[in-house]
């Protein structure tokens, strides 16, 4: 580290991390007239070509277009009536917007990144792409700090009144908060998905997600030439290793089981997903919060991980407001609890997700036959389906924080 | 085995097995005008004393009132419009009957029982009870045999058209099928229940389900004096090393831990049940079908053994009645498909609220906040309440055959 004395400033709110969690939160606060500092060891090319997941929330896509962010989604967005269960050898249809009156929408997270540093970038948000050497001062001081070096090589330190963590899974905020201040909660699971990029046109109009005796598979889109799709496959799986021809055979033959023919193209892309379950509680220390990914981790099927970061941010923005009013930074104690409810819920959404659809370890064939009957269960009652699809399309936010 | 000729005779249909199934099935036949001997090992005084679950769901009670079997079921049985789930410090009411229109009654298994056999013994039904050395004959034969000697010491043989399987889950029946001609689907559960009947006033009116770090426990009733509950333990558990104050102290810390405290009284009975999934598929070889526990176990959370073999039943009688009207045992074949059905549906009912309410094996305080999660997102949510209601109160029988 060099010993220049850096350039030293104060906001009333940092971010670490200005990926679409660190950005929309910004960007409501820069609404409410709160200036903020966002920074991100990436830089906005790097962040751009990273591919994630999809799927977005009702009040996802209602929050993009009502702050101003995003007109782009409600045009370039395909809106999702439903998905498509694929078990026992047939396809079944949940149709959302009939169920519960909500649908989701198809709008990659790359493209949620870009409305929102567009927009970050119109209103004259101070967002610092590609810094280098951030370090996290003391979390308990009362004007917590954040010091890094900006792309032109100037080291700064900035001084804050709140400081936001929304710097993703392996986070330096998260990992600042001292042991006995946190609990942390995990759990592994003995698999991951391989998930590819294909150029050929889509084999569903929405996503299907496929249970079969080989395990899952999740048949996505992209665009009309481009596909994304993912299948089960062990942890330790080397993507490079797979061919074209053997990532579309046990693409066919888990689909195929359940009647699904895929259209096959080029292979652009191939990466191995990890699968984890975290969750950091509480989500406040001090004068720091941690907001998305980096407070909590959840396993890719249902497509939750950005949902929930940006149902996060709803929160945040909200208690951040109040705190900044009133000097008072308990308001981000009502921020982790409320934040918290949602947070275990959709942990376990995702894992039941997760646990009915693929081929679990140790899995017996009665397990098999159970999951086939859960599968049938849902889909053959209007409650099992509503209850799936409100969870889909998003529980509604919580507007009163209150005891958990 | 004596070898003196036995008393040969021919039934349409021969039940091994008089417990609730048997008896429901052949009171509905005679309804239909079709005779039936059924056979049990025990005496009628050794099933009266076996306590059961005692939840009906509401078509088990049409069926007991409608084919007129029981009155005493709606004056004697209390009605219960839900249940209550306790979890992360507190309860909270599931109202069956705002939720789908239907409702549970309390009726012990004994009870149904009794008016069972009462019913039968008033129309001159043909059981024994307490018949020794049954046997089997070879089940592929056009008149499957039976071969019993009966509780005056006289061996019989009764052939039938068709052999009835309703011997609960050591069956006699499941064990003469050719192991080439089914399969067999097991699932164990490292733990078991600790029920204890007790000298006392009811704790809740209607049953709590108690999820706790320590563990499950159920409140239940039996009468205004005597209570019935249970707690999770192990499957290795010796119920006779427990003393009262040490069955009460575990039961206090499981349900105080929901701020639910129990009213206490003498221990009269204590015993440990055994956890299990199992299903033997097909339900039909040849002339003969197995019903109920012969054909599949299910564990205890959610009381659905005796709904499940009373809706085999219900389906059964169908389709044996058109299987001697038109001599066709393959209608025994839609009997297997429609009731296996309901049985994984059922199977992974019983999973379901066992895994959300038990403390699982080597579970990580991850798991724990999850299925507080899993509970707070059921109850916070008409459709996940509507879901366990539905299933809860029972399934509409399919009325109509067909793939699965």
């Amino acid at each position: 580290m060099p010993e220049v004395a850096p350039v030293r400033s104060h906001v009333p709110v940092a971010v670490v991390g200005a990926g679409p969690a660190g950005l929309m939160l910004t960007h409501l606060l820069a609404r409410s007239g709160i200036a903020s500092t966002a920074v991100d060891l990436r830089t906005r090319a790097e962040i751009e070509q990273t591919h994630r997941a999809g799927i977005l929330e009702s009040d996802s896509v209602r929050m993009l277009v009502d702050s101003g962010a995003s007109d782009r989604v409600l045009r370039d967005g395909d809106e999702h009536r439903g998905i498509e269960l694929g078990f026992g050898g047939g396809r079944h249809h949940l149709d959302f917007a009939d169920l519960v009156g909500a649908t989701t929408r198809l709008y990659p997270q790359t493209d949620v990144f870009l409305d929102l540093a567009d927009a970050r970038e119109r209103d004259g948000g101070d967002v610092r792409f590609g810094v280098a050497d951030v370090e996290v001062g003391d979390l308990s001081a009362r004007t917590p700090a954040v010091r890094f070096t900006d792309a032109d090589g100037v080291r700064h330190e900035v001084t804050c009144d709140y400081l936001v963590g929304a710097d993703g899974s392996r986070s330096a905020c998260r990992r600042a908060v001292p042991a006995d201040a946190r609990r942390q909660y995990v759990r592994e699971y003995p698999f991951a998905w391989f998930g590819i990029l294909a150029e050929a046109p889509p084999s569903a109009p929405e996503l299907v997600y496929h249970h079969s005796p080989d395990g899952f598979a999740l048949v996505s889109q992209r665009t009309p030439t481009l596909q994304r799709m993912y299948f089960q496959c062990d942890a330790a799986e080397d993507p490079d290793a797979w061919s074209d021809d053997r990532v579309w055979a046990r693409l066919q033959a888990i689909c195929g089981s359940n009647g699904h023919e895929l259209l096959e193209g080029p292979i652009t892309s191939r990466t191995v997903l990890p699968f984890r379950s975290f969750v950091q509680e509480p989500l406040r220390h001090g004068r720091t919060v941690l907001v998305g990914d980096a407070g909590h981790t959840v396993p890719p099927t249902g497509a939750k991980g950005l949902n929930l970061a940006l149902a996060d941010v709803r929160v945040l923005a909200e208690e951040l407001e109040r705190a900044v009013r009133d000097d008072d930074p308990d308001h981000l104690d009502t921020y982790s609890v409320r934040a918290l409810e949602r947070v275990w819920k959709v942990q376990h959404f995702s894992y039941w997700m997760t646990t009915m659809l693929h081929a679990l370890p140790d899995a017996s064939d009665f397990d098999l036959r159970r999951q086939q009957g859960e599968l049938a269960a849902v889909v053959g009652s209007r409650a099992g389906s509503t209850w799936l699809a409100e969870a889909y399309t998003g529980w509604p936010t919580t507007t009163t924080g209150g005891p958990r």
